[in-house]
């Protein structure tokens, strides 16, 4: 857990001189976690430890935040991609469930019942645009909902303890990776496409906001 | 009209030829426009026409998002940034506050009542610092929806037609801008702050994914 007590702001001229202390809970651990403000609130740490409360939590709201996105959206804003070679919400949407078929649990799996014994099976990123032939917006959506529910509950079923989070398997191409290293991946990925999503149909709009694109970086990302 | 007819796809080598007539209704006028399709789907515009109709429909989105990815979100994740001088989940959320109580109707409103005469208030961005102060993240999600679906009748009430959209004001900064213009940035600073939000969730992942940072391009934004 060394970690958590890693100076997180050592080149920061704004700290304030007030510090929180967290706890965090997990499983029979826990630890305390020193957190510096400054005047934005807390200062960026980019170390946070994964917790699997708190991963589960954040991996619960994606379908819905994704309906809500996407529901009934008109089909241009729905299909329109950032240019050549590059996926729609649409896609996005398919690539994630793709993800939840073959990569998450499936790779925890692996690792739990192999370690590094064996290398998991290389994930295609482009297999929605075969497998989403033909589906609606909302049939993607609602099997998205369904796999992910179904992934947290066999996630429960993993029973994963501290001790296993730190367990080792191979990557076909990254190599050695931790079991944690791959949920924490899974929080993210979540949350990267979503922000891919809103930038992508942010980017429908480049032409049409005139000279606030200065203002927005989204539009130049 | 004529953006709509513009080629959206000189450079790209992977065009199917199979095109799509779309309709846009957009009150009595209605335009066709002929969308080009690649093997990922439609081929990025870039140039999308405001529509009333459409935009709305995600603004109105936006307060739901917002409360599904932040509501009872630990801490740690509701107050971490990007480092120092960026914002948290919770600095955004007061940043949007701030924005739909004077920014979006009242400068559409200046521009309908004063075209060019009056330079719009300039907005303070940073006015959340202030303004959020001693207020939980479930107020400010709140109050966002409040004004949201305010902003959203007086926006009805404006009663804006094509030839209103087209009509100019005054940025202090940016100079000569059109009433639709502003009412597209609106749309995209909605999509870009939601963005940013699951940008600045991401990043506190960023060494716990361990190699797969190289796969996240999230967090390297």
């Amino acid at each position: 857990m060394g970690n958590s007590l890693r100076c997180m702001a050592a080149n920061n001229s704004e700290v304030w001189h007030r510090r929180l202390s967290v706890t965090h809970s997990w499983g029979l651990a826990s630890v305390h976690k020193h957190v510096q403000y400054n005047k934005f609130g807390f200062i960026f740490s980019g170390n946070m430890e994964y917790q699997l409360k708190d991963a589960k939590d954040i991996l619960r709201r994606t379908p819905e935040t994704l309906k809500l996105l996407l529901t009934n959206l008109p089909e241009a804003w729905l299909m329109s991609n950032e240019g050549p070679n590059t996926w729609s919400p649409y896609d996005i949407v398919g690539h994630l469930v793709h993800g939840e078929e073959t990569d998450w649990i499936p790779r925890a799996r692996i690792i739990l019942d192999h370690g590094e014994g064996r290398a998991f099976t290389p994930f295609d990123r482009e297999a929605m645009f075969e497998e989403s032939k033909g589906k609606s917006i909302g049939e993607l959506l609602h099997r998205f909902a369904e796999l992910r529910a179904q992934s947290l509950r066999q996630l429960d079923e993993l029973n994963i303890t501290p001790d296993l989070l730190v367990k080792r398997g191979l990557h076909p191409e990254l190599g050695q990776v931790t079991l944690s290293q791959l949920l924490s991946t899974w929080v993210v990925h979540d949350l990267g496409h979503i922000g891919q999503i809103v930038r992508v149909m942010s980017k429908q709009y480049g032409d049409a906001v005139g000279p606030w694109k200065a203002y927005l970086p989204v539009l130049t990302r």
